[in-house]
């Protein structure tokens, strides 16, 4: 790969421009305070101190999820005004300690709420299922009026929006406010927040590791309370890594389940894996309520690769679910064995669900390093060509995962149209196999297992820079399942590990420098997620396995100390 | 384009070798005449002589419909083995007349039917709900033990199945009978079927004429009265134009929803246009009852691309439907306009709707040359290089109508990753037009059109190797919108055709070509087809209006003056 011209100037001024465009817009709507508390640079865990400033109603506010949200709205428990200015407040200190948003439009989000608010005092009715929630949105989603710079250089400013993504057209119908939107990596093909625009996103729970990516700044913006739901974008694992990494909840839907027109990024075209949509949140209902309005609006109607399947609720609360639930257990992919706090969360849950009678079974990975090798093909049909020529039209250079994601590619040369037809055709023979695999669990019910268990990735939020193993997540993007990631508590280092789920001797390189990797210390406070897998197109029935699960686990979201009470921000402080 | 090495007389020894072990498998089942009553070569019209030999019980099984067999076999009016004695007796008349045949498999079949008789007597049950319907399959679709040359002198007697089809499969289990495989075309793309391995099949109606492509095997058979239902596949017109050439039903719904993995062919690995496996058959209820069987065997459980779309049957029926339709026709593409018996069936309809209280209004075409440029560069990525190696291993020439296809490659050149890219990008902008154009139709009751009416081609069947224009088909798989064929009757050159559908002064060389073509008596006994378009994933509903029109313009099926009597073949010999 020849070296890219940066012109390190160009990169820096547009970045000075972009970001201090950034502040004067939110500036306005900051709320005055005596004397700076912005935490210093070396304090790791700033998650409370975005709520700090809040007065004890908004703090109540921003620890709701949406479907409560929506509800308090309703009835006129909260107006959408005093809402969304609670979760401005929270968003604008959010933005300052953990770099998590690039573009915003307050001005236009709280006419609508003032709208909204006499809509419903005039008439006595909501607009629309979302009547008056804050809803934040990824940068390289379009929302009209706003620049679509995604993370790249050379987009900056030249980049905004005549319309509206779908997803955000339907959002802004059933009743949302769009207010902010939030950062998300160069090339968008990372699990980490970094690009040469507006910098990198860091980790409110410990800003010493990355907030994921390429949903990021969802992830960083959510867990601090600075938006109730937001939306991402996953063709790897790009909501579910940082729902994981920030004690959230995210749903990547199978291919074409949800709108996806209207997003700019590389490769318009490439079809060979194709990504989706998906809601990050605080709550599996959340994810429920993101996916019911959206299918309610008939998006078929409005995109033509989208499948005409409207969202089953009846499905989605637990209808035709057998009681008794056959879960299968990934524990380790073959390739990278998880740290032992992903372990141990799998081992809890398992003891858990057994107790309740639910049956567990082992599932046995299906060549997880041949998935990620055909997937990488997949990802760079071009050999990475489009990639660096938007990096060398901004004069920029790749960010460390970039460059790492890059000198991933066995042969930057541009695949023929023959080795591209006998890619997509190992595609579909490995998703052939896959299903025969899953058809073929063995079960003491006798039908096959009806969820996968397993961990988001081999690592809790990992240091900045250092992730480097995607199998977790990017596996169910070459089968295309529908795959769901839900808090399931937080590490601390002081909490005593079972002995037996230590690291084993290093497989391969990869798993090497992982368990390398693993130190108490270093992750401290991260956030543990996992991950249920559904069969194809069955969104509705994953939802409602994670329902019955978080019925036996109860669901354990990081930072929930907070709700009735300030002692969370005290004690951080 | 190089020209291709071609072996004469390689090709001349696997084509004779093929021809005579078909016709020594067939023999053993031939009913013992006491002369030869074959038409001489210069009998045009062949359509009753297949069922000439039969007994007065026989031509009532072999002109039911499917529906109607499955009635009568389960109800045991008629045995499995008499049943599929009489259409084994007239497809191996059809087979003389028409050449339609490939391979059979009739020692097999029969086993099966008295094995499926005994069943039925024994438990009073079926096993399914094809319990003992003969179906026909297309030669490139797999049957185990089978060859599956599929047209190609490179593949014959090394292309043995050892497995089913997936649809074959579900057939099979649902109780069919497979007992014959029939002609495809050199190449599969292409609207005749021809090939160097078992020759030219012809129209039953009009031998001077195609029965169509690609499934044109299926066409001549089914329209003999040789099979009740058979199964083709469709990816610019393949099952509708042999339907609609012959006097049929066909469906080709969205991709994706039909089993469609196990079959032989070209650019495996192609999806930029996918195509689909459908339905010939005798009735519209034979399309649903086929569909139907497809989607309750849950095939998205075996084959991993299919949607899991499960059949709704109370659609298919009607429900939800509203009382008075709105159709809109489609008389002219903008491209080429049909010849006049065509314009006149449609005319006939209009009025008929509008008689009935439907509303009818006029589709205005989208860029039909567009779309078919599009399109070639679509099923041509490759420029090629894979139809023309496969031609080459078996030393064979292009047959008139694949040479013809070539020649429309604007640059035989194989495409570019990017330059893919960009095509996808042009088909999906194309879609998204094309939806919007939809959903924009100004109707009197506010709702957008409910289907299309259209032709199936600008002409009916043609003389050989003269089809030219495919837009009137190929659009429909270019939006990936589902459509029905349906028989609208027979053309006589002694009918008067009304003056105003006589054709104006050609637009273009291909609409000049095609309008030189029109004269009465090269068409003669052609049957007229027409086209019902649907919105996509919406099959049901699709069927379900074609049974409101047919029951406002009862179904016009040539060859049905047969039912009941010997009239038809005494008046035809």
């Amino acid at each position: 790969m020849p070296p890219m011209p940066s012109s390190q100037s160009l990169v820096r001024d547009v970045a000075a421009c972009k970001q201090s465009d950034r502040q004067e817009k939110l500036q306005q709507f900051m709320a005055a305070e005596g004397h700076d508390t912005t935490p210093r640079h070396d304090v790791s865990n700033v998650q409370y101190y975005p709520q700090a400033a809040l007065t004890e109603k908004q703090r109540v506010i921003v620890n709701l999820d949406a479907t409560a949200l929506v509800k308090c709205i309703q009835k006129s428990v909260y107006t959408s005004t005093e809402t969304l200015m609670a979760f401005v407040t929270v968003a604008i200190r959010a933005q300052d300690v953990t770099n998590c948003l690039t573009e915003s439009c307050l001005r236009d989000a709280f006419a609508r709420a003032e709208e909204l608010d006499q809509y419903l005092r005039q008439t006595g009715e909501v607009v629309g299922p979302l009547h008056g929630l804050p809803v934040s949105v990824k940068d390289h989603i379009k929302v009209k009026g706003l620049d679509t710079s995604s993370g790249y250089t050379a987009w900056a400013y030249k980049t905004v929006a005549n319309s509206d993504a779908l997803v955000v057209s339907i959002l802004r119908k059933a009743g949302a406010i769009i207010y902010v939107k939030t950062q998300n990596p160069q090339t968008l093909l990372s699990l980490e927040t970094n690009n040469n625009v507006f910098g990198r996103t860091l980790n409110p729970y410990n800003r010493k590791l990355t907030s994921g990516g390429s949903s990021g700044g969802e992830g960083a913006l959510i867990a601090c309370r600075g938006s109730p739901i937001g939306v991402g974008t996953d063709i790897g694992g790009s909501v579910r890594i940082p729902a994981a990494h920030c004690g959230l909840y995210a749903l990547k839907a199978s291919v074409a389940r949800l709108p996806h027109s209207g997003l700019s990024g590389s490769h318009d075209g490439m079809d060979a894996i194709i990504g989706c949509v998906g809601p990050l949140a605080r709550s599996a209902s959340d994810l429920e309520l993101f996916c019911r309005v959206m299918l309610d609006a008939k998006p078929w109607l409005s995109e033509p690769p989208l499948l005409e399947m409207p969202w089953k609720t009846d499905v989605a609360l637990g209808q035709g679910l057998p009681e008794k639930l056959v879960i299968a257990i990934l524990y380790d992919d073959g390739v990278v064995a998880p740290h032992p706090p992903i372990t141990q969360a799998l081992r809890r849950y398992e003891a858990e669900l057994r107790k309740a009678g639910h049956e567990i079974i082992l599932w046995e990975p299906l060549d997880h390093q041949k998935g990620w090798d055909l997937i990488m093909k997949l990802y760079f049909l071009d050999g990475g060509a489009e990639y660096h020529e938007v990096l060398c039209a901004g004069g920029e250079a790749p960010v460390p995962q970039t460059q790492w994601i890059l000198d991933q590619i066995q042969d930057p040369r541009p695949f023929t149209v023959r080795e591209i037809f006998h890619l997509n055709v190992e595609r579909e023979t490995f998703r052939a196999r896959a299903l025969e695999h899953w058809n073929a669990t063995k079960t003491s019910v006798g039908r096959p297992v009806d969820a996968i268990l397993c961990p988001v990735a081999p690592t809790l939020a990992p240091p900045h820079d250092t992730t480097s193993w995607w199998s977790y997540t990017s596996h169910w993007n070459l089968l295309d399942l529908p795959a769901v990631v839900f808090p399931a508590g937080q590490y601390s280092a002081t909490q005593p590990l079972s002995h037996d789920v230590l690291l084993h001797s290093p497989r391969n390189n990869v798993e090497e420098k992982i368990a390398r990797q693993w130190d108490p210390a270093t992750y401290e406070s991260a956030p543990i997620g996992l991950q249920l897998v559904g069969r194809r197109h069955n969104e509705e029935r994953l939802l409602a396995i994670l329902k019955i699960i978080e019925g036996v686990v109860p669901p354990d979201v990081p930072g929930l100390a907070m709700e009735g009470g300030a002692n969370g921000v005290n004690g951080h402080h």
